[in-house]
């Protein structure tokens, strides 16, 4: 179970807060505006493309993945994406239960959950589903970008004991 | 290594947000607030006393632990945090190297790493540590709460493979 574990470790920070909610009313603009942010860091990680990935993140980003130290800045997040899209198989959706936005506009969060599945080794099928909370900054241009993004596993750790 | 990822994950919501920055000039009034009430919040945690830990949170917080679905709601986190008080031996530390507050001052947020020990089993020690992320709420009498609070482990999973 250990590369399960592994795999699972090296995937981490891909579980990143996003999700629609296009036509919630009760939503102000401005979360309507970190929630459609989220969504679109999603599809960026759909394209497998590390500079459009990155791109979503405030230049003093950290990523904090699980079994792995927090990676601060582009340079060691752009690594982490690299390693994650190098994953085989692997087939991701997360969705944003919460999300909330400060009065003054610039401070906002997104929460909820992910699911993922991917192949451990040729013919061993891994999966794992949690939950993850994201900090979002906007920028001078309004653009919303990461500033924190953590997840983990709801799943027992793997163990063989 | 099975106990020990349960000890691990029954601990886990423990290693939440919290650090005293005194006398850093660089860091807004704000922002020392937010991290005073976590440094706050691990005294109350220190105590062993329930109540004095549950009202640290939002009514609405959740709690995001490894290994276990999101904890919404007192009644939910209370459970939580009875069961990580049952734990023997455990001594926990954490400190927050990062922390912002949002510029209308009612949404802000802490960021650092965490270390604990405890006893696995009887003679048996065992450590984890790990990062974490805390949103925080301002209420309407000024102090601040935990709105969400999620961490994660920087060791790889416990693992018999």
């Amino acid at each position: 179970m250990r590369l399960r574990g592994r795999v699972v470790a090296a995937l981490g920070f891909l579980f990143v807060g996003a999700g629609v909610v296009i036509g919630q009313s009760w939503r102000s603009a401005e979360e309507k505006g970190v929630m459609a942010s989220d969504a679109a860091w999603l599809k960026a990680y759909g394209t497998r493309d590390v500079a459009q990935a990155l791109a979503f993140c405030d230049d003093a980003a950290s990523m904090m993945a699980p079994y792995a130290p927090i990676a601060t800045g582009k340079d060691a997040i752009g690594k982490l994406i690299a390693a994650e899209f190098a994953v085989p198989d692997m087939k991701l959706s997360w969705h944003a239960d919460k999300a909330g936005v400060a009065r003054s506009g610039e401070l906002g969060y997104t929460s909820g959950t992910y699911e993922v599945s991917f192949s451990e080794a040729p013919g061993k099928p891994g999966m794992d589903r949690g939950k993850y909370l994201t900090v979002w900054k906007k920028q001078a241009d309004g653009a919303w970008k990461v500033l924190f993004d953590i997840y983990n596993s709801d799943l027992p750790p793997p163990s063989g004991g």
